[in-house]
C-alpha cells in the first residue's frame, strides 16, 4: 500500500492512504491519526488500512491527491541514520574530497538531524551559497521497532515502508566535519522526503535482498543528472539495521538510509549528487566543473516501475536564502 | 526552579516540580501535562511554574520526592547534540586511542541517539563486557527554539535548564567509528540522565560564562573516581548551541551537552571516565592498568552546591547484561 502524510496544521500531518497510481487518496481518519502512530501501532492497523487501499484503488470513497500538497511521510522522526552503502559513491567522494576511501567491511552510518523532514515541495532554505549546496539522491526504509542485536536475517521483516530521499549537504563544510571523526552536524541540514511511502511489496520483483531495484532519476534544473540503479548497496537495507541495533533497539518509526545512489558506471547512468559528477570531471578531465548549487537552482528525484508509474511520487524543490 | 519527569505509564511521563532540596514535589497537572510541552510554551507556562516551585518550597501541597523513581527529564527527545569542549579530555583520548588530537578552532559536535534517554537509578543493559564499557560525565542544556544564525551572545537566552548527564560509550567500538568519520552509532547508545532539570538560576553564581562552574562528582563502585570542574569548557555552552545551529534551526526541547567534564589538573582532581583515566596510566605507568566496566559495576555521578546540596540529584546506575 502507499500511504502520504498531508497538512493539518499540526507536525505530525494527517495520515492518507493513496492509489497506487498517486491520483486518489483517503484519509486514514479512525485507523491512525498519524504514519508515526501507523507504524507503532502496525499489526493492529495495517489489515485496516490495507482495506481502505483496495477501496482507494477502486476509486471508493476518495479525493483527489496532490503530490505537491503532500508533507513528508513522517514530517519529523525519532531518529534518522543514513548509511553510505554504493561503494562507487565513496570511491569518488576521497577523490573529491582528498580524503582516504572510509569503506571497508562493515557499513557506514551516521545519525542526522530527524526533528524535521522536508516536505517534497517546498523551498529549502539555506544560509549560504558559499557552504557547497548538493543534494543526494537516496532510499531509505522506515523500520517498526526492531531489539538490540537483531539478525540481518530478521531484520527484513521489521522493514515497515520504503521511501525517497534527497539528504542536503553542505560539501565546504563536511569535510571539517568528517576529519573530526565526530560525523556531520553544520554539513547536513534536515533532508526532503517524497510524497509517499509505500510497502516493499508495491516495488514488486523490485524489491528483493533488502535493496530497491529501481534507478533513482535526477534532473538539475530540468536536464537528465542521473539514473543509477539502486540495487547496487554493497549492504542491504537488512544489514544496515542490524548494524544500527548492534547496541540500542530501534524505535518504532526509525528511519534507515541507504546513502548516495551511486553505479560504478558512472559515466553512463549519471550521478545522484552533484559532487560525484565533480569527482568524475576530477578523474576525466583533471578539474571540477559542475559548480553546486545557487539560490533558485531545482532538483527533480523520481522512482518509477518499469510500466512508468512513480512509485512515491517526486521530490521537486528549489534551493533559496533563509529568509531574515 | 526544578523540574522532574515522573513515571505515568506514559513514554514522556509526567511533569513535576521538585523543591529546591529535592525532598518534596507537586505535579505540574494544569500548567503542563510532560517537560516536552513546557519547554515548546516556556514564556506561557513558566510563570506558573514558577508560584508552583514557591509553593513547594515552603511544603505546600506537596507529595515525598524519590530522585531513585525519576524518568529521565526528557525521556525522549527530539535532538541530542553532544560537543566535546574539555580540551584536557581530547588530549587524553588521543593518547589513549593512538588517534590524532581533532580539537581546533570550532567545537567537536556529534549527534546522538535521542529517542531514549535513561532513567538515572535504571540498570543499563549492554550487549557485551567485551565492547569496553565507560561512562562519560557531562553537563547539558535544553533548549527552547533556536533559531538558525544564532550568535553566541543570543544563544544563551535560549538556554531554559541546565542537566546532568551520563554518556554511556563504548570503547572498543569508538576508535573504527571515529576513523570512518560518519562519528559514532554503535559506540553511542542511549544516555542517562540525573533526576532533576534545573533553571540556570538554580546555579546562583556557578552559572556564568555558558557554563556550570562545579565539579563534577563520580564515584566509580563506591570508591572516589573524579571530582573535574565543570567551568574549564573551552566553548560555553552559548558557543556550542551556535555551532549547532549554524545550518539548522533547532527544536524547542534540543540537549546540548558539554562532552565529557575533564581539567588539565586530571592528576589531582580524577576523570569523569574509565579511558582518561587510562590515558593518565599510559602517561604516567605505560599501560593501561584500569579496566573498563564489568556487569554489576556501578557509577554514581552528582553536583552539589557550595551548601552541600545536590543540584540535580544523583545518576547511579548499575551495568547488566541484555536479557534475553
Amino acid at each position: 500500500m502507499k500511504l502520504a502524510t498531508l497538512p493539518n496544521g499540526t507536525r505530525d500531518g494527517r495520515l492518507a492512504v493513496v492509489s497506487r497510481d498517486l491520483r486518489r487518496a483517503a484519509y486514514a481518519d479512525g485507523i491512525a491519526a498519524t504514519l508515526q502512530e501507523a507504524i507503532e501501532r502496525w499489526d493492529a492497523v495495517a489489515p485496516a488500512l490495507q482495506a481502505l487501499y483496495d477501496a482507494v484503488n477502486i476509486g471508493r470513497d476518495t479525493v483527489p491527491f496532490d503530490a505537491a500538497q503532500a508533507l513528508a511521510p513522517l514530517p519529523r522522526a525519532w531518529q534518522w541514520l543514513d548509511g553510505s552503502a554504493y561503494l562507487s559513491h565513496g570511491e569518488l567522494m576521497a577523490k573529491v574530497f582528498k580524503i582516504d576511501n572510509v569503506q571497508g567491511a562493515e557499513p557506514l552510518m551516521y545519525q542526522g538531524i530527524s526533528d524535521r523532514f522536508l516536505a517534497p515541495t517546498e523551498d529549502v532554505a539555506l544560509p549560504s551559497e558559499e557552504d557547497g549546496i548538493d543534494f543526494e539522491g537516496e532510499f531509505g526504509v522506515i523500520t517498526g521497532a526492531v531489539p538490540l542485536g537483531v539478525t540481518p536475517e530478521e531484520a527484513l521483516a521489521h522493514v515497515r515502508l520504503v521511501v525517497q530521499i534527497n539528504d542536503w549537504s553542505l560539501r565546504v563544510l563536511a569535510p571539517r566535519e568528517m576529519k573530526t571523526g565526530f560525523g556531520w552536524v553544520q554539513a547536513k541540514p534536515p533532508c526532503s522526503v517524497a510524497p509517499v511511502a509505500v510497502t516493499p511489496d508495491e516495488l514488486g520483483l523490485s524489491w528483493r535482498d533488502g535493496r530497491v531495484h529501481r534507478p533513482l532519476n535526477v534532473w538539475f534544473n530540468g536536464a537528465r543528472f542521473g539514473a543509477a540503479e539502486g540495487g547496487a548497496m554493497a549492504f542491504g537495507f537488512h544489514e544496515l539495521i542490524a548494524h544500527a541495533a548492534r547496541t540500542r533497539n530501534l524505535c518504532a518509526g526509525s528511519i534507515i538510509g541507504s546513502g548516495t545512489v551511486s553505479n560504478d558506471s558512472y559515466r553512463t547512468v549519471g550521478s545522484s549528487c552533484i559532487a560525484e559528477r565533480r569527482g568524475i570531471e576530477i578523474l576525466d578531465e583533471g578539474a571540477p566543473r559542475t559548480p553546486f548549487m545557487r539560490y533558485g537552482d531545482r532538483v527533480r528525484m523520481e522512482v518509477t516501475l518499469a510500466d512508468g508509474g512513480s512509485v512515491f511520487g517526486a521530490i521537486d524543490q528549489r534551493v533559496v536564502p533563509v529568509p531574515r
